[in-house]
């Protein structure tokens, strides 16, 4: 059982995920960031009771620990992995999209993916947060998915598949609609419309897929196969070939999932 | 001042403005439906000490109002504004999409557009949801716009043409991202994944530009410039072309947008 943790990395997962930890009671050993001050800064977020420490060189990872966790941008890990001084503790990283290959000359690795953007999550809101489980065999597994069920009730175990699946989903549903969003922004802004009149329903749309599948809430001309509004919205974009290509992709897709 | 309102249709949007009215204290005189049940069922969700009379034959109309709300499918506008039995009442609308020239023989006319999607809402919700008004003289949008404000604190004035660009707007910040659901969703359903993984992840997209421009929310492997990621994740759409298509078409748009 997973009972001492290390973090390693100071960016917006690290820090939710070592909030979590302290405030579910799990110890936390040591927090590594490249600048010292960051690793110091998270800790001073945290339970000032606690004896965490800063370390800012991997040299210095604590042997008494039973999990790495490697919260650090996607192409950073490898360069983190490489450098690890000991080999025979649990090594995870937290990224959707780097594989599992990447744990070189690891004993038992695996990973530890929240699926969430972090950047105002807090304690309160991570108790939803899916967390998606991969371990190099089942005793890594078993121990990762008890750590995720000690921080959410919102546990699954994925293979690496079925991660890269999801990340591409994830890249569909969040990153390309926040696209959407952009080009409604840069349409209101053109017309010298306040963009926040389309706020309540862009939450409304997130919110109806909570008791709709997406197929079914789907509205809008495409949806009605309203060819002269679709025709008439193509014409407004008519200076910018490259969106009114998106636009009538998006449409033909719309038009032919019925 | 509108005192008297008579709503022509008996769907989502018809319901949400009688609910919101009857609980404003503005007297509703008449609910007209194709079908005379639909109209009575409308009613019978009011307050029953109010009285209302259900019509289903546009004859019937009373002249004993001061503002006519068609609030009918986009296409049978026209239809309905044909058939009115009198053009001297104030006479509106309530779609995004639909022009003011649809008014025809009609005296006084406009526009009173709510910008939601009704499937849930209920009378607390409306008191945020944005209204873009339109009259055909300074009158008729003064009147209008008094009467949107009983009803929220969220009133615009926009033009027509400033309409048009706002409904295209609504239609990628929400029938397009709508879309994306629908792409992440086969994408997970093909994976054996559950789809509602993704959920708080949407969720926090939508509420994440309450607070940022959708700009500065922007993440993933485009807006990372991640070439890698995206070629990998263009690999795994290689059975849709159109995805495909659609994947390398909005990536290249966040790249080029930074």
């Amino acid at each position: 059982m997973i009972k001492r943790i290390t973090i390693i990395g100071s960016g917006n997962v690290a820090t939710a995920l070592a909030k979590a930890f302290v405030d579910n009671h799990i110890q936390l050993v040591q927090v590594f960031s490249r600048k010292l001050e960051n690793a110091q800064k998270l800790i001073n977020q945290l339970d000032k009771n606690k004896k965490i420490e800063a370390i800012c060189d991997l040299k210095n990872l604590s042997a008494h620990t039973d999990c790495l966790i490697i919260a650090v941008k996607d192409d950073a890990i490898a360069e983190v992995v490489k450098q690890l001084p000991f080999s025979d503790k649990l090594t995870v990283h937290t990224s959707g999209s780097v594989g599992i290959t990447v744990f070189k000359n690891v004993a038992h690795f695996g990973v530890f993916y929240p699926v969430q953007t972090f950047s105002k999550t807090n304690k309160t809101q991570l108790k939803t947060v899916p967390f998606c489980i991969e371990g190099n065999s089942e005793l890594a597994t078993n121990q990762l998915v008890k750590l995720a069920e000690q921080l959410t009730n919102n546990v699954h175990r994925l293979n690496s598949e079925q991660r890269k699946a999801l990340h591409l989903a994830a890249v569909f549903a969040c990153n390309f609609s926040n696209y959407m969003y952009v080009v409604a922004e840069q349409i209101t802004s053109e017309n010298n419309i306040d963009f926040s009149i389309l706020k309540p329903l862009i939450l409304e749309t997130a919110k109806k897929i909570e008791g709709l599948s997406p197929k079914e809430a789907q509205t809008g001309p495409a949806k009605r196969k309203d060819i002269a509004t679709i025709n008439e919205q193509l014409q407004l974009l008519k200076n910018d070939k490259a969106l009114q290509d998106l636009y009538q992709l998006v449409s033909n897709k719309i038009m032919d999932n019925q």
